[in-house]
């Protein structure tokens, strides 16, 4: 697979944590011949928007595959993955459910959490996260109350790329009787995301991550059964003399225009994952990952966060001495032309748990188009960097 | 302006009020170009998230001074005017409130209305249209109310294309100190729309319409001012360790990661407009569709919906005799290549009013892209099937 970088691109770009930036050339040229083509989806029969609705269609079918998703009618389209979230949050929990996330969650999580808290006294609990950032799963079982509506964890810390064992979360969850949204946000085309057998029951993508597709799309699949009110009500182009949104899935929760074009885009980088194999991609990131680790873990001066003994996704989370983190990721940007990112991250809780509420941190993360290379010229950035003073 | 569209496109379409198919050359092309340069705004200070950042205000500044909208940072994105009309309506309207819409509204507003009513207790009434689709402006103020938070009016019909003077709409509502949002879905790009002299004080717009953007996006421009709840809350980029939504606009409104991409085409699409201006686009359009309803209007059989006589979108709305409308959309598109629009249009209210619930209409709509040589194609086509029997 080549990138659709067309231009000599100088920086080396290891933020794919926040958005993967290298993209397979077709998601361009499907997203361009999209543009040329489509029409409406679902509103009117002609050829234009026929072509919508069967590229959007299809697009369905791939991701319920590539997530295992049983039915590609419960694919839902959203702009993001806080959309996702959001909407899975919001229509799922009520007035006097309990909830109990983790202190990994992003503040995608977190905010609409914090403000079901307000709005309709939703109870929420956090399983604690330690110096290193991980989770005890014991404390899923031990937070469990008789009104715990569901429990919702990410797949892999954001900070510190530290993989969660969903299988054993949902476990404990659905003995309970609850359910499991999972925010697979890091994980999706990086890691195998099966959502069956992990025992998720809302799961929860964004499409310019690691699947490599354009902005403004995203995602979740949702379990047969699962019901969840719709957050944004509109037009469908169906059922226009209901009041109320159509019930059934996907319809249910994708009011107006959706992004044909960015789908059609998001259909063509999953083309491309396949033909990869997210296992191949999960072994190059695990290995680059290594690579950097093992290049930056003995510099005299270099705190690394998180925990490498278990499974872990392509990001290492570092600080260099006290320097400010975001200083750091000034030096790297300007002298050495290596994008990371720095500060708080959206996850105000984990910040809390490694101690880099003050100092933030610098993160490198890394993709499928990452070198090794560039990893070798972003340890010795880091190297050069810790020795000046 | 030259259309993207490189293909040999046989169809004519007709449908360009439920998405402009033909777009700006230009959109591709930029966002073709975001693909490969962009990183996530606001998560970064490297050039690829700077470059966004720089992309997505650089579009605010634009869309502000297309719609005259005082500041910048009250454009607010969203994926479509679905959601920045849900966004609105939920993020002003509580408990006990009172809001008047009108008969012309799309399901974007009647559906977020209903459930208002519903969930909130906010209560609703509606100014009637006529047989013709026509309101009474009159009637804003009787229906006026002490607890009258709001009225939410369409610029313009998706339906019949007869433009809302809302300049009259808002001097009603504001004398009784009530808000209002105007839904310029159908104007937008196709019609001169200046939010502080018609006195709009939430402006809602989509993308991918009169605009010519890419399907995704939309936003609402915010008087000063005026305060909307956020609806969707999540990761922002800043203010991390705040527990909720930062206060600001834009990123009170925008949770999650924007969809650079497709905000980078409707930036493009915003400088061609701003070449061949609003008004020069206006004026195609009107000429269009006087020539197409004064070629449909005389065949015996055909029935034209909405008033002529005054303001007027390119927009026209028509049955064939008794003809189911669905079938009449069909025999358009696959005898004469013509897409169109039949059935209900998502404005259950006015199908009502024109007395065309059963049949549905068929909406013929136009755009920049439509040519002379098309219309009469059109009415050629409307001929034919109307002496058919």
């Amino acid at each position: 697979m080549q990138t659709g970088n067309g231009k000599e691109y100088k920086m080396i770009y290891l933020d794919n944590a926040a958005t993967t930036l290298k993209k397979p050339m077709q998601v361009g040229e499907a997203m361009l011949n999209a543009l040329q083509t489509m029409g409406n989806s679902s509103r009117g029969m002609h050829k234009g928007s026929m072509d919508a609705a069967h590229a959007i269609y299809g697009a369905r079918v791939k991701l319920a595959s590539f997530f295992h998703c049983p039915r590609p009618d419960h694919v839902v389209f959203t702009s993001n993955i806080t959309e996702s979230l959001n909407i899975a949050l919001y229509g799922l929990l009520k007035s006097g459910d309990h909830v109990i996330a983790t202190d990994l969650e992003h503040n995608s999580v977190l905010r609409p959490l914090y403000l079901l808290q307000k709005e309709r006294g939703v109870m929420v609990d956090f399983v604690p996260a330690d110096r290193s950032g991980l989770i005890n799963y014991a404390d899923f079982e031990r937070l469990m109350r008789p009104n715990t509506k569901l429990a919702v964890c990410t797949h892999a810390s954001n900070l510190t790329g530290n993989v969660v064992d969903i299988k054993k979360v949902s476990s404990i969850v659905h003995a309970h009787g609850a359910l499991l949204i999972v925010d697979a946000a890091q994980t999706a085309g990086t890691w195998p995301v099966d959502m069956q057998e992990m025992g998720a029951d809302v799961l929860c993508f964004t499409g310019h991550k690691g699947l490599m597709g354009p902005q403004g799309t995203g995602g979740l699949c949702i379990r047969k059964g699962v019901e969840i009110a719709p957050l944004i009500v509109g037009g469908t182009g169906v059922q226009t003399y209901s009041t109320s949104q159509p019930e059934q899935y996907p319809t249910r929760l994708e009011a107006g225009t959706l992004n044909g074009h960015g789908i059609a885009g998001l259909s063509a980088a999953i083309d491309c994952l396949n033909e990869i194999g997210v296992e191949t991609i999960q072994t190059k990131e695990i290995m680059l990952t290594k690579r950097f680790y093992n290049g930056v873990r003995n510099i005299p001066g270099v705190t690394v966060y998180g925990d490498f003994s278990g499974e872990h996704l392509g990001i290492v989370l570092m600080n260099i001495r006290d320097y400010d983190s975001g200083e750091v990721s000034d030096l790297l940007s300007e002298e050495y032309g290596i994008a990371t990112r720095a500060g708080a991250h959206c996850a105000p809780r984990l910040h809390e748990a490694l101690g880099t509420k003050e100092q933030g941190a610098v993160r490198f993360s890394f993709s499928w188009f990452t070198t090794e290379e560039e990893i070798d010229t972003a340890i010795e950035a880091v190297k050069r960097i810790a020795e000046e003073e």
